[in-house]
């Protein structure tokens, strides 16, 4: 490791991730501006309210041309319903209606439209007067404004850019379900408990889990924590609201990425982890079929057509849970899976592809039935398979056990992802799907940047930082 | 199941195992012309000796055109060692000459001789005036027909040559290594037990291991009989020997066989199971060859030749230890084995066969490394694949792991036995081998019946009873 290495990466990334003065004040007027459009509405209500700017404009942890605004407006109303909500909402869309607003639905509805090509999330809440009054996750994020700038000094807002920026880089930035990765709230704390990036990589290096950074020093033993918040790969007790973990939403895998990634980062420091690259080279479709038919592997899958409209939370819950389901009835017709990924344009496609070590499986497998001694069992077994024409068998095994070859349900995977389609992709917003092998995507590949690079990354498998 | 069925059986299987009155009385006078070539050398002795007639002959549970007979030398001589049995061997063998004697050894030397067509083994052994002075196996062999010649009738003899033409059929007569199955002298025990063959098969109908079958009711537990003699199938206190099991040597597979053909022939009794027949038209090598390859498996293994001499019982238990080892080392490169079998001319030749689902493997297998966290571990692992460019990876499983696809050792389960044969094939008999597969042993099937009828058993693998 060399401190001096890092140090000109730093810069670097410096460089690049620090917006210019021009972008933050474009975004603060546009708040302004929107703000005006909301007072009025505002004033009709007979209950106190406040128009705050949350997220990380308003904490100055914005990265350079990745600015998008979350104006919130605070209400002190005990009765404040859904149904309540998306009458407010609907009365405000009116106002502003110039931006074409969508609305949209966490746990919460909220508007999102864009203005002068910044992306804005108006959303109600419920002006908690201290942390225990909070009633969901978005009335809390004003309390996390708050920690996070009384916390966060002038200089550690950048360590917290250079932070956000390696996150991205490693691709664990966002703990939405598509990522499973760290939150912008989760990384100004991270630069809060450690300092600076460097030292929260030199943390991030020795981190194994279960993981516990507590500013609040609740206990002493490793076990107090884990029975309080499960066995999360990192537990970070929320210092605004201890009986929370920031780093619930981590996955094993992305707390995974980031150690061995702040590890190699150490050791060799490189724009690579911030940056990576695909080697645009690579990145013909000649190239991918020949990765996967030189490893003599089979890529087989489902081409998705979901629902227009439906949340990226939502969808890629769904598609998590339907390739997890994949994976198990793969597995269980003896089809084994060595990688699976999901891509979703968040629009209305998806793809969940499944690697098998081959396409096809031997036509018969051993089936062991029954030891010879239970009477009922063996009964059964003989009356099925004795006078079978296409089962080889029974004999008896060295332990007893009458066996047969039998012919498998399914030769191959392909076979298993039609015939199963109904139980794998057993989900409320998917609305059509095709089973796909890897020379079915050649379409997709060739007219979809996006899904171009997820697919090289798939194939290729190693990260690009490694 | 049908009384009258199974009585009807038995009559045709009597009228075909009992000896004709002529078999039996040859047999009498060829002990008779052997022991007065044997009495003038012991006589030069100066220690008390017998002659006596042992073996199913001298119990008259001999099967008929299958008479052989067992001559003991008793000689009641402390200082019995087995050089001094050498030198009494080669003395009787000079006056034998005319029979031209093999001296063969088991734990013991004896003399092994054909006499018109009828074989005759000639064995010294001490005479033990009680069991507690028996020294080795055959002292203890007098003992066993004095029980058996008190407490068999004159009508069960036939009833211990149905039992044995049952175990003879379905495959599990003779304890030696190479069948691990029932003795002649276990059936005997089996008869006097249960009184009769019908009674003994439905008794071994209900066998469950581990079956305990006790003349001397020693106790009450079965806990009791397994912590005296082991975990073993069938645990039969040897009621002139309470230290010893008569059924030690049987193994499950023997075991189990014998139960489930209990159950089928109390079912629907045959005669199969005492002759079974191998449908002379389906003996045809194409037929052979058409099985395997309409169930696509692939069938590899070893021709073998051994040192021509060597006892059946050392090189049936090289050529067992031998397969048992090329299972291992085929399932630790991922080849599954369905099925193996050993075929040994117990002259000079065998065949150790594998049936696998398929000849070849994938190219690549998924192995996975250390989690991220294990810093050592990890170092080494990066050392070693990050830069070799026949892996795949590595990348990040949901678990944390390091995981690349990596070529295999062995892509083939004829290269695995062709270069693990130093590891698999050591045994100190065997003189050479060549690996085969199916095809190879054409010629071998066409020229020796005795292979034909195993190979077609390998490849048809229900057992012709079922």
């Amino acid at each position: 490791m060399s401190l001096e290495n890092i140090r000109s990466v730093c810069e670097e990334v410096l460089s690049r991730v620090i917006p210019e003065r021009e972008e933050t004040e474009k975004a603060l007027r546009i708040f302004r501006e929107v703000s005006s459009y909301l007072e009025p509405v505002l004033n009709e209500l007979k209950y106190p309210y406040k128009i705050t700017l949350e997220g990380s404009v308003s904490r100055d942890t914005h990265l350079r041309d990745d600015t998008d605004l979350d104006v919130f407006i605070l209400i002190r109303y005990e009765g404040m319903r859904r149904e309540w909500l998306e009458g407010l909402i609907n009365k405000i869309a009116v106002v502003l209606d110039r931006f074409k607003p969508k609305k949209l639905y966490a746990s919460h509805p909220y508007l999102r439209f864009k203005v002068e090509g910044i992306e804005v999330d108006v959303v109600p809440a419920f002006m908690a007067l201290n942390v225990s009054e909070v009633r969901t996750a978005v009335d809390r994020t004003v309390f996390h404004t708050n920690f996070v700038k009384s916390r966060l000094s002038k200089d550690q807002v950048n360590e917290v850019r250079l932070l956000k920026r390696f996150f991205k880089g490693i691709e664990v930035y966002g703990a939405e379900i598509r990522t499973e990765g760290f939150s912008g709230y989760l990384t100004e704390l991270l630069i809060i408990y450690y300092g600076d990036f460097i030292n929260t990589i030199k943390g991030l290096s020795t981190w194994t889990p279960p993981q516990v950074v507590d500013f609040l020093k609740l206990y002493e033993d490793l076990k107090d924590y884990v029975r309080l918040y499960g066995r999360k790969p990192l537990i970070l007790p929320d210092p605004v609201d201890s009986r929370r973990n920031v780093a619930a939403a981590l996955s094993m895998k992305s707390f995974s990425t980031a150690v061995l990634a702040a590890k190699m980062f150490l050791e060799k420091p490189s724009l690579k982890f911030f940056y990576p690259q695909v080697d645009v080279s690579e990145l013909s479709w000649d190239n991918i079929v020949s990765y996967i038919s030189s490893r003599k592997t089979s890529i087989v899958g489902y081409l998705i057509h979901y629902l227009e409209g439906t949340s990226p939370d939502i969808i890629w819950g769904e598609l998590k849970k339907c390739l997890r389901r994949g994976i198990n009835v793969l597995k269980s017709y003896d089809f084994e899976v060595l990688d699976t990924s999901i891509w979703c344009d968040e629009v209305n496609t998806a793809v969940l592809l499944y690697e098998v070590p081959q396409e096809e499986l031997t036509p018969y497998v051993l089936h062991k039935g029954p030891k010879v001694f239970r009477d009922v069992e063996v009964r059964r077994f003989l009356d099925k398979y004795l006078k079978s024409s296409d089962v080889v068998g029974p004999w008896i095994s060295d332990y007893g056990e009458l066996i047969i070859l039998k012919p498998r349900k399914y030769k191959t995977s392909l076979e298993v992802l039609l015939n199963e389609s109904k139980v794998i992709l057993h989900a409320k917003h998917i609305v059509n799907y095709k089973v796909v092998k890897l020379g079915d995507l050649a379409n997709l590949y060739l007219g979809n940047d996006n899904f171009k690079i997820w697919l090289y990354k798939f194939t290729h498998k190693k990260p690009l930082w490694l």
